[in-house]
């Protein structure tokens, strides 16, 4: 990152550069970089101020989750060959002490699943709904941003394994389609053509909303927020409506209906279940080899493309997890 | 009630009559009213629209919990001298089948506990700081209406039963004066005075605010939500501020907040509580005789101020449970 940005971000907030690859200490590895993870939560991180983890400086490397392969080693922990992901910056190659990269399992089909349905948007999608949103067969769970990497796990999870009317909140015609036909989602509301949403979401949710798992705010939160059911459950994960605003909006105030509905909201973050990882990946991983689940990805060439992958995330065109193939 | 207010309730929506007393059936009592209670919620129920619980009719008999005194029995279940409380109407008399009425304990000092510490307003506080705030020695709780009937109750068990630093936020500077002076609050906020509550807030939390219990809403619980700690848990009890609009009003979002902090808000009402009621009243009650708690209160005399001490509610000159004598 090379500037801060105001609103969407842009090219011009980062530079791309040809550097040396950098001569290995011991305890460290070289890795060929394959996969990287390009998320929405990255833009709260090019802020100045504190947020949940600690923000991008100016002039340091751009990154996130990913997959690559070692291709040079002086640790004896990881060899040349070996696949592994980790936090990676946005590069071809980069180098890391062999510690803080985890070996991949060959089983694990495809690949990419690390940082989809076994990644963070699975992992937190898991404990969003085991933790806070705790579904109970033939509830009804809306989803917003139901095409997202999270929305995705969220929606596929409460239909397949907690059997339940899953609704999903997504901006074209397409990803409607595409949560239906191909993600197995009850229903899907396209939010930019159904300007009326909350009479959308009283069709679809006959039975009212029993949980939200909210990974955009805004505009869309209000319209769920006036039909919740009595004791209903909202995991907040996300607010991507609200990342690029220069100055807060004022919105519908939620609390009336928090109250009225016993309703119960919480904020959920990925940190917070570093004890239960673990668990969480081997359900994750069952339900995926079994067939329950799908990774639902998106995937670019070259990393050339990854700051525009990055940016298309705010416009919302591709469905599932956004990765770079370098 | 004879008519459905817009905005803040008046003598006109209301009218007083003078009708016989009825003659009993088997099974029923008359009881001499001694004490009214007149509270907030009861304007929410003066809505056509269906809210927690049922809504007063056109020309239906207003009231709600109140104490009084068996003058005429047709139950052996109850005699005449017998005090009893439940739910009244604003009358001097009234029939009730004595299935519906409860004994008074003579020990507990003073009655009118029945209608504000052992009543709704100390049980819903009980239910709200055990169940939504777990209170930790040492953190810090704020809560709105500090001087209301339950954030009297609030802010003393926070205090001295759990041994919280506690902040109130009230209305005038009597009322700040009381908290401190009398209720033993350790810190006390006039939020028509302190024009920027957040600075106030800031100054009377220096670590933060671990947990919220709100009676208020509006920009006062914004100021709140802009101030939480990480893990912040917030009790929605009422929304007083709201409660007079004639239609709802824009506010700061708070999801960004409940996010970033992974805070929890909950709304509470005290009819999901019914099968813990003797649990929490056995506690109040010891309380109450250990000198841990006071019943803080208003009593109005005569059965014509009733209207007047219910729309004062709203301006809220007066501390405590706000009560009838009749």
């Amino acid at each position: 990152m090379c500037q801060r940005p105001q609103g969407i971000p842009q090219q011009e907030h980062f530079r791309l550069e040809t550097v040396e690859v950098p001569a290995l200490s011991d305890g460290e590895v070289l890795v060929k970089n394959n996969y990287l993870s390009v998320d929405p939560y990255m833009r709260n991180l090019m802020r100045r101020s504190k947020s949940y983890m600690d923000s991008y400086q100016i002039g340091e490397i751009f990154g996130g989750a990913g997959i690559g392969e070692v291709v040079e080693s002086r640790s004896s922990g990881l060899r040349a060959g070996e696949r592994v992901w980790g936090i990676l910056g946005w590069q071809e190659y980069s180098v890391h002490k062999a510690g803080q990269l985890l070996k991949m399992d060959p089983g694990v089909q495809p690949a990419t699943a690390y940082l989809s349905i076994l990644g963070t948007p699975g992992l937190i999608a898991y404990f969003g709904l085991a933790d806070v949103c705790k579904p109970r067969e033939g509830e009804t769970l809306v989803v917003s941003s139901g095409a997202g990497a999270v929305g995705a796990a969220v929606g596929q999870i409460a239909k397949k394994i907690y059997g339940c009317h899953v609704v999903g909140i997504t901006g074209s015609n397409e990803k409607v389609h595409y949560l239906k036909e191909e993600l197995g989602f009850d229903e899907a509301v396209n939010y930019r053509l159904d300007h009326n949403l909350r009479i959308e979401l009283m069709k679809t949710c006959p039975n009212g909303i029993d949980m939200y798992f909210d990974n955009v705010g805004g505009d869309i939160s209000d319209a769920v927020f006036g039909h919740i059911n009595d004791y209903a459950r909202i995991a907040v994960c996300g607010q991507i409506a609200l990342y690029n605003l220069v100055r807060p909006e004022a919105g519908s105030r939620i609390l009336p209906a928090v109250l009225l509905h016993r309703a119960m909201v919480k904020g959920i973050l990925i940190a917070d279940y570093e004890d239960r990882l673990s668990e969480a990946r081997l359900e994750l991983g069952r339900w995926l080899r079994e067939g329950q689940l799908k990774c639902s990805e998106t995937i670019t060439e070259g990393l050339e493309n990854t700051i525009d992958a990055f940016i298309n995330l705010f416009s919302g065109t591709n469905p599932g997890k956004q990765l770079v193939r370098i």
